[in-house]
């Protein structure tokens, strides 16, 4: 049993952790800090933790989060790099679920988040913890990028085609239009999050820059081993009326060598150890309501055209794209089970 | 064709306004303020409203105000009390739709909105403005206070009973289980506002006491003539994962000389000439989509017991019980055919 | 472990069933049969259950059944009935999660379901399943009739005062103005429940009788052991634009011992030792989402006027409501631990 | 004032086209005809329509419908191409919503609607009503075959681009990711329309097939006036939980002259005079929403890459992409203002 640590558990990712953590058979979160709401029961924040914890929130103290054996940060950007030195020093191990370990390209992260990186040094030794692509790098991490949820549709859509021996795609024609439900916006007081303002409508947005366009774009290159071969990769995110799931709809050009393998098999093959990754049969529709609060991801193809390929993609934003992952990838850190405390089946309808 | 002025278009409560206005026969709006959106196009806020108009929000002047035949103010409460006065000495009607002018009770709206009345002798000329019950002071009105928009509810669904000759209900035991569409809240940043929120949950909210409470007591008893006798009244609120939409269900206790009158026939009588109130026929249940965006409240009654009535009503919050009604009273005010600009279908599905 | 079997996967009681059993424990769901299915996986119908079972539906074979230590019946009204005796005699014990065993009085069910019971001896022996109020009964019990929603939340609700010493409440006046999400219809091709006709809508409906309404009054008078003191209760139920959860406000005279007990102590003290009831503290509102998934009740109390008391009880329709009762009762009927395969936090947001 | 015929009144179309006709200045709703609802009142099925009509539904009778100027067909595919022969030999125009006069190849009709063409010499007289790019041709027509709703998006969000002198996009490289509300699959009892099948869900389908394909391609060749250029059009539509609205977000790779023309430009000059298309400012995100019950299409521009385009389009599907766009096609045949009827505003929110 270790001890965990949950730095910012006011937020959708932080209360996510906690419907998984209180139930992980071998962890049990000892440590819950919000800037705001010490003293308060998390229960009382989120009622449907009523019976489940007794645990309050705490101010942010290191000398606390010391103690536990691992450390999520469920906070804004810009949080974990302040703290990320001092605990694994003391050796405490660090999950974050904000950006500050995703970038390694420091421009990049400066110009999308608006700030320098507090500790590049860390940065450079951190694993960007997509569990299925660096699951080796992942056990032996003390500090823990958790990957984008765009960019983990993204990655796990196109993995396999990068990973083969052979050149079976154009690089340079790739669109992603993505589809996320509004908790993939957090849990703050905005007039663009209220619910009328996004219930019964549908729009892109982020149209002209979103911030996991170079997180997906650099974790492409390095899965690929090709840099700058992503450079013109179209990505644009849309907002669904929906609070969980996301859909990325991926389109590619083959070459003529992807046009003469049997991708079908490409990806079962790939995928077939991954209990997290579901390979869907030819024609099928991934729907994201079938992974709802589970921590799996679908992905079916299409062939509309010879040369062209259509990669769906589904999960749940927060379970697979956020906290389910970042469980996932303690579960690698610790040795444990990869799936322990994820074998939730998700809830349809 | 007269001119009209609205303060605080930025609301909900004001687009609605905009949307019924623009498209009125005999009113041109000529001023439109906002504190914080002066210079900006409205149509850049809403852009359902481009291509329908050019205005832009200024800041709020009482000469340009003074220059309209009427200024509704959809504001938050307390604004319009400060600027009637002025408005009425120059000839300019006023349609409040806050509630500055809903609560003759100078203690109770003390109480329910935090703040003392400014004008208390503005208000005790003012007019309720619940176009069906008081169409003949409103005819001759300069202030409108507009009704909030559950005492529309529970007061049109309730009339019919307290205007009869005899008394015909117990006024001691009404129930109002209420329920309400997000937008009732408005439009506001506010974290109990936002989608993940709010869809896919139902609650009550308010049970404890909520400021329509006294505007429903007060006009139960002036519908009545009866004070004192609603004091018990019970009135929940509840909130429904949808935008637009409130249903009341009025449960009541029926003396012996209202059992034995056709109630139904009391009702449809009471509002056959009624063109925006509808009373459905036995066994009907109003939906809140009926009503989508138009100016209409349907009525639809139950007997379960001998003495029991349970009284169905559904509006638009955002029309009946808020802008529409707020022109269904300009137009009283100034003469025009009472369904002018407001003989929109509701938009089902 | 034992052997379960589901005959009629295909609902939404089901697919919850398969969903809470899949992970239960000590149970193994090794039969599901469906008149329409047989040879499909129910994985191809339900993919969320992909990865998580190979379970194929076939043809309902009580030879199969009898092999089985339990069955569930998620099928129609009576269904059940048809084999409980069967089963029973080859010492297979059912729980029916329609409504056939949930009514004692023959012409009500008759009246209500438009059907003859056809095995009334065996209703006499059946137990009725709600875990809290009848646990010892439920222990010994070879068939079992699982309650209907609304009743669930009906009597947990109310069981606090009809179970004190003292007349509490006055029965005849009791009001339960009700609320479901749409699943609670079920999953069939219907006109009525098509998304374009429930979303964004609000509405009562079944306000002329709906056949819950019978089963709350026998239960009651169970649960108080008065015979016709409820004959009064006055039930409406109302469609939420939600796919689970349900909210039962419900509205009590209370008498003058009623006024002076405590009965917030009450109630906490009635549910002390209930691990899937949670009284709620003062001035709380219970919300459907908070027990989304979760075998979980909530009630809070108010009390608007001395002699007036409102509870708000809220559960899950498909868990609490019917799957997640349905599994409680398998395991007080197996002396399991009540809480195995339960454990699970409500999916909020 | 003319007299005008609805065959098939019982659907989402259907009832569309009242609440916009039953408002048109210039037209009066005689015949509405219903195989399945001869008798009863149409606002007794749709009571959003109560008090604005008493019209009745009647057996579908060539006689009547012969004495009206015009005849809709809000009917399923093969209805109209019944009928539309005799109805022009009588003089009466006929606007099908169906696909009935879409396609002029009838291998395609046959292959995608599983029928035979009953009269393909009508078919050959008859008109595609999208009004603004067939305006001329609709003015003289006696049969219209008013366009599918996502090809009406494609096609407004693609012409200015076809129409141009020179070749500014490659025609073979085209993605349309199409996104509808549920209420364009129409109103009828199908499983997979049903609430909680669809709320909270997002998911791509049609995607090996969609019979709206065959008529994009159709129509952007007589568009373009190049046969045999969209071959390779990838067309994707998904389904988004709201009632009303489509999304479609269109990919386009530009030519050396494409990058060299000022795009936003082109479009605002080519619907410059058009009253249903907005093109909106760059930067813009056309919200679906912002058209809910209007008969508007706005369109947003995007360059992510040099040679890239992104072409947003949004509309109600039910308006601009049905019932409005059939009444806009009637003001066309008939001489009146082409907003006739047509100038509400969108229900935001």
């Amino acid at each position: 049993m270790i001890s965990v640590g949950i730095v910012g558990g006011t937020g959708y990712t932080g209360v996510e952790l906690l419907r998984l953590l209180l139930r992980h058979p071998q962890a049990q979160v000892c440590v819950l800090t919000s800037r705001t709401e010490a003293g308060k029961r998390v229960a009382d924040m989120f009622p449907s933790l009523r019976g489940h914890t007794d645990l309050e929130f705490s101010d942010l103290s290191l000398d606390l989060l010391k103690q536990c054996d691992v450390v999520f940060f469920a906070t804004p950007h810009g949080v974990a790099m302040q703290h990320a030195e001092e605990l694994i020093a003391a050796g405490t191990k660090v999950i974050d679920l904000a950006a500050d370990f995703r970038l390694q390209d420091l421009a990049q992260f400066e110009k999308w988040y608006g700030m320098q990186h507090s500790c590049p040094t860390v940065l450079k030794d951190s694993v960007y913890g997509l569990s299925e692509l660096n699951r080796e790098k992942i056990k032996n991490a003390k500090v823990i990028g958790n990957p984008g949820c765009y960019p983990t549709t993204v990655q796990l859509g196109l993995a396999p085609l990068l990973k083969a021996q052979n050149q079976l795609i154009n690089t340079q024609s790739i669109i992603v239009d993505a589809k996320s439900g509004v908790s993939g916006a957090g849990r703050k007081a905005s007039l663009g999050m209220i619910y009328s303002e996004n219930a019964d409508n549908f729009k892109a947005y982020g149209v002209a820059g979103h911030r996991h366009h170079p997180e997906i774009v650099e974790a492409l290159e390095n899965i690929s081993g090709q840099q700058g071969q992503f450079d013109q990769l179209i990505f644009v995110p849309h907002l669904v009326p929906m609070i969980r799931g996301m859909l990325s709809t991926i389109y590619v050009d083959l070459t003529e060598q992807g046009q003469q393998t049997d991708l079908q098999e490409l990806y079962q093959n790939f995928y077939q150890n991954e209990r997290f990754v579901d390979v869907m049969p030819a024609n099928s529709s991934p729907e994201t309501r079938s992974v709802r609060g589970a921590n799996e991801l679908r992905i079916a193809l299409y062939r509309p055209q010879p040369n062209k390929l259509i990669i769906l993609v589904a999960q749940d934003n927060l379970v697979k794209g956020a906290a389910g992952q970042a469980v996932q990838n303690m579960n690698l850190m610790f040795g444990f089970d990869e799936a322990a405390g994820l074998n939730g089946i998700g809830l349809l309808p």
